[in-house]
């Protein structure tokens, strides 16, 4: 990397594109001044693009990613968290199905005294967004503005919102151009775009949860490692210390799909109940950010801390009291029958004596969108009440005519390709072949050794 | 290939660039959708130079390279010549130093009864273009209608004009975005633009004079034989006969370069004179085009007739009316010094004895636009008087203070620029080590075989 930033008045896209089209390493000024002068508006999208396709074709350095992010980040606003007392720490998923830890993990972390200042998405594609997901609990506002949400941390320890247009405004800008040019898909874009949002946010820690499999983005494992090894680098360039955990999306997480359905589980987890691969998944996850947040010496101290204030009530108590705080109605967390919920059910059952050899994964997050809890379209409204309940997990037993899955439903044409959809994605076989697959895969990043 | 082209209402830009992303192969109809959907302004520049660097990067199959190129001739006007009772065939150089063949090779192989329809550029980058070079001589016009070129045609067997508007307008748009997103350099791309312009001429064969070295944009053979056959099968895929012969631009060709000079260098020709290397290679060219014009059993024959139409004149009578019928004065083809001159000289001398090792072509190149007889940037005059005579060419002996060259020059400090340039691109040994490049090197094309 050239430490000396080429002066402004000399940048030309041009030679930038080429450098990269040829497979050369961009100098930080050169990603910065590329980066700042597509936020300004001063070179046109069709440059950018181009560019984007070449770094999709030829990759990037650790050095030209973290010049990436760092541009990024930088494009906008740095929270400013320093008046708490507390480290500070977040989590952030690749997306998947039923993938409600968030929710779980902001009260129950704050409330073993780590602050977690989280800015969320919404649902992109088959996977569900946390946002879409609080938003199931009426009056729930996540569109605080930065004051507020510091406000709503500085109370309850935790907090979280929708990116605002201060936070990084050129990954908005980058992100939509990507959308549009068949340039998502580079695990180097991927993560500046998630990294620069995140350490906007002006945490000290982050853990990563890198999703593989059928309902995961990267659907198998060399990828999710590539572009986890990539975020925990970038990440420690800067001066953060970063975990990343690769988990398996192989089948839903949890029980439940669908934003209110899915808050009535974490309620339930938070209630020391709740679906096994959940729960084991959230105190993983809760152990790595005690143990990042320097409230618990080793991540088994974690654990073991986090299923105390499980069992004390206090992880929900401290739920209850950020929903209210953010304007939601925390009836809806002591009752959760006073959440959405869809009006008509229909239940799916097993056509023959088996094993639940697999599940579709992207399949059943797919059916859930159609049945109106994601957007098909950018503008589409989301359906709270509606999703899908799995009653059986793969490696069960299961008897003809015995309920797999109960469907939630508002209109009929929709239930009816929803299930087409669910049907497909269920293989029952005779005997089971398949070894069991871990949900927690591998840990990756310095700050794990030793633990 | 896919023979059923998509219909229209399903073509969505974002997958045709996502499959070439990939590695895959676009269907003719997904070619033709891109390209007429760019045409019209349908699809936003942005993701058409996202395409583009995809394919600058994974390339193109043969049947992608001959959609396009068919694509993008009938984006516009196909200039109708059947009542041309003679054959059409015409040369296409992809650019060099001091090359002024087209303009011996129009009127010798109209001489010959071979009708050569034109369409010309200007100068690109380092190298010189033919309609420059025309322009030189006082009161010549190349922007004549498509019916005024086809009433010179008729008339004399030739003419020479710029693109018209109406000649691949998807050509020109693609041009303008590549040039300014690092997506010219592509063999695919660069065959489907020459290649779509020469075919909407109306012709029925053409030869390519494919250049290689150190002035020429491909610097090695290998790349140049690689776009030589990539353009040879075009056309032959599209009923024409092809025929690219690989010739050396490792010097500049012939002894006079600029615009006014290269016109005298041109006359110099067809009264019998001129340099044996522009000779050698204009009775090569013509040879071949007499050969597909189907005039001369074979390509010896050809250059047989070819010299013969020098030597009685014919030839030269032919530039004189083609000249007239475009509006040119004639007496600057009679009396060369009528040619416009520049005002001033400067001669570079050889600093010591020995051999002339070698000439950087490019830089002469550039040496030329600087005096203001290229464009820097493409508003810029074209100075036609300016240039530069070569006195010496690669291997012969020089003395010391013998003159290398005369620089004719209009401003002293471009002249300065320029001097200090040629001065560095000559390069003077002792002894003469390098064995002598052959000025034709090799011919690629099926029309070529048996000769």
């Amino acid at each position: 990397m050239n430490p000396t930033p080429a002066p402004a008045q000399t940048f030309r896209a041009i030679d930038v594109i080429r450098k990269k089209r040829d497979g050369g390493e961009l100098s930080r000024g050169e990603v910065e001044s590329l980066v700042n002068s597509y936020t300004r508006g001063d070179i046109p999208d069709y440059q950018v693009s181009a560019w984007l396709m070449a770094v999709v074709l030829r990759g990037m350095t650790r050095a030209e990613t973290a010049a990436l992010t760092d541009a990024m980040l930088h494009s906008g606003e740095v929270v400013d968290l320093s008046s708490l007392s507390a480290r500070k720490v977040d989590k952030h998923s690749t997306g998947g199905v039923g993938d409600k830890t968030s929710l779980v993990l902001a009260p129950l972390v704050a409330a073993a005294g780590v602050a977690v200042p989280m800015i969320s998405g919404r649902g992109l594609g088959h996977t569900g967004g946390t946002l879409d997901k609080l938003e199931a609990i009426p009056g729930l506002n996540v569109n605080l503005s930065v004051a507020q949400f510091c406000r709503v941390l500085d109370i309850c320890g935790c907090a979280i919102i929708g990116q605002t247009a201060e936070i990084a405004p050129a990954d908005r800008k980058l992100y939509a151009l990507r959308d549009v040019t068949g340039t998502v898909e580079s695990p180097y874009l991927i993560c500046a775009s998630i990294m620069s949002k995140k350490l906007a946010e002006g945490i000290d820690a982050l853990v990563l949860d890198v999703k593989t499999g059928s309902g995961a983005f990267m659907k198998n494992e060399k990828d999710a490692a590539f572009l986890a090894e990539l975020m925990v680098e970038t990440g420690e360039r800067m001066g953060k210390q970063i975990v990343a955990i690769i988990t398996d999306m192989d089948q839903p997480l949890g029980s439940m799909i669908g934003n209110a359905l899915e808050v009535v589980e974490v309620v339930e987890i938070l209630r020391g109940e709740g679906p096994h691969d959940l729960r084991q998944l959230c105190l993983e996850l809760a152990g790595w950010m005690l143990h990042l947040g320097q409230v618990a010496d080793t991540v088994a101290d974690g654990r073991k801390q986090s299923e105390k204030l499980i069992a004390s009530g206090k992880a929900l108590e401290r739920f209850r009291q950020m929903v209210e705080l953010q304007g939601g109605d925390p009836r809806a967390i002591d009752d959760p029958k006073k959440l959405p919920r869809a009006p008509h059910t229909m239940i799916l059952s097993s056509p023959k004596d088996g094993y639940l050899a697999s599940l579709q994964c992207e399949q059943v997050g797919t059916a859930c969108v159609i049945l109106g809890g994601g957007r098909e379209r950018k503008e589409d409204f989301v359906d709270p009440g509606v999703g899908i309940v799995l009653h059986k997990k793969v490696g069960e037993a299961v008897s003809a005519g015995e309920p797999l899955a109960t469907i939630y439903y508002t209109a009929e044409t929709r239930a009816a390709r929803a299930r087409g959809l669910l049907e497909e994605s269920y293989q029952i076989t005779d005997s089971l072949a398949r070894a069991d697959r871990a949900l927690i895969h591998r840990v990756i990043g310095k700050s794990g050794e030793n633990n």
